[in-house]
């Protein structure tokens, strides 16, 4: 048995743990918290809850799943942790993985463990879908729609405006730009042409609806660039109708073969009810493997784009050909 | 450079020579054929064609991509130049894959090379998509849906049939059986309640036609098993919208996790143009990670499983890293 630890109980985390009880060769050994571990109930029955110091120590676990944010949290944690357990995180600032990444291969070669970084689906089963495409495909075209599903960061965004009690974001490909991409049209398309972004706000009882709706549409880098609706709503429409956390989206590759310029288009789409969940169970997977690189005595940091698709399964080889192939 | 051998020119072999020369690491070194090599003209300039005995006399590839048939060529085929030269093939009968397996991989490490078995797009990048879907959704329930294409085999069998001149069967997925396993339903389908097959014949002049029809929609594992359709045209419109090979499919798991049971659909499809022509590109990006095995001197045989998809292609870990996580 794989014995997994989790580290931060949130959305994410409670996703990893759902995943682990499905697994038959995975166990959940304890979950590490930065909060009070007594505020803690995990879903799991008979695990502990202990505090994120309880592993400097040196737990009995074959693999650390790290549920934290990207913007402080994994730069910090991943590396730090890489040293003392194998690990695997989602880091998703696209921008700043080359750097990430050297700093967990480092720590994870001096530590000797082995290391995941940018696991989930993007980055993760999108990154790979965008590989196998160019691939297969040189110099193919590839497109990246996410969709519909709700943007946990552009909610955040509008939460912090004045006057707002709650939000919820989606975005939404553009049915157009989705169609002229299917078609293997190759289109030259804008940010603006690509996704609409559509907002629900319950606003603070007087609070000046058209001052919220300005800030909201032309706040840069978040929605200026985009057409945005924004509809404001109550509470109970909020907690009735928007509660989940529903994403998607889909890669999309065109590229020409041979001499006549023969057309081919590969999609990968996902429909996601539950983006923590999902999210989790691609981390689950993948923190398999990694504990399996780890028995094996490999070090160092991976990514998506070093595991075979056979190191993500419990099965072996021969049941793999007799039944996947 | 890695030297590549293909042993067959015809549909599938041309494909590959396409995408070899579109690969900016690879080099084709040579076509075998076991017809006469004078008889072939290759599209790639200055690149000798030679009887497929030379092969006896080690020549100077780094791998072989063998493109003959699956019921009589390659499971003689592939375990002999096994021995000889690293070697792929795209052997599709999925029942006789674990005996061909064996045979290859025993003649595979007897001669110290490495060999792919079964690449392509089915098996090959389908088996890929099942494979994925189940590490994240173990248990889910996957569909494959085959077309809108040509099926050569079908196509084939109906020129057998007397009075037949030629003839060209499309395989079409019945539109509400996708839909609903889009929609996650997950139901239980009949081969008849999954895929229709459309026949265009030529028959021979004073033919009897209502014979033909009842021999094709009759014919036993071919077509009485499904809702087929036979239209008769001429052999002018046989050559003028019936000579492409187009293909095509998609690969459809739904699954669920979490207490609440969140529902997730994964979804990948192919569209394209030319069956031979993408099924040679992806046998060429296996070919380039069965090279850097055998120069590891890794040796053995392996499905598209086991290949990591960085092992696919001539670019850095950096690179892939910065540009397609």
């Amino acid at each position: 048995m794989v014995r997994v630890g989790i580290l931060g109980y949130g959305n994410l985390g409670r996703g990893v743990e759902a995943a682990v009880a499905k697994a038959p060769d995975m166990e959940l050994a304890a979950v590490y918290t930065r909060r009070s571990p007594e505020k803690i109930k995990l879903r799991t029955a008979n695990v502990p809850v202990k505090p994120a110091a309880a592993l400097e120590a040196g737990e009995d676990i074959d693999v650390l799943v790290i549920c934290g944010g990207s913007a402080t949290d994994l730069p910090e944690m991943t590396p730090k942790y890489a040293k003392l357990y194998s690990v695997v995180d989602s880091f998703d600032t696209h921008a700043r993985i080359p750097e990430h990444f050297a700093n967990v291969d480092g720590a994870a070669k001096a530590g000797g463990h082995a290391a995941m970084i940018s696991c989930g689906w993007d980055p993760g089963m999108f990154s790979i879908a965008r590989l196998y495409a160019e691939a297969i495909l040189p110099g193919c075209a590839t497109y990246t729609f996410w969709g519909r599903g709700v943007s946990q960061g552009h909610s955040d965004a509008i939460r912090r405006i004045e006057g707002v009690l709650d939000a919820r974001q989606y975005t939404i490909p553009v049915p157009s730009a989705l169609e002229r991409v299917r078609a293997g049209e190759n289109p030259e398309l804008t940010t603006r042409q690509k996704h609409t972004r559509e907002c629900f706000v319950a606003a603070a009882e007087g609070a000046d609806k058209a001052r919220i709706e300005a800030e909201i549409v032309n706040m840069p880098n978040y929605f200026a660039d985009y057409d945005t609706t924004v509809h404001f709503i109550t509470m109970e429409e909020m907690k009735r109708d928007h509660s989940g956390l529903p994403h998607g989206g889909s890669v999309i590759s065109a590229g020409t073969t041979g001499q006549d310029g023969s057309s081919h288009v590969i999609e990968y789409s996902l429909k996601l009810d539950s983006n923590p969940e999902f999210t989790g169970s691609v981390l689950t997977a993948f923190a398999r493997a990694i504990a399996k690189r780890a028995q094996k005595g490999i070090s160092g940091a991976f990514t998506v784009f070093d595991i075979a698709p056979a190191e993500l399964v419990s099965l072996s080889g021969d049941e793999l050909r007799a039944h996947f192939l």
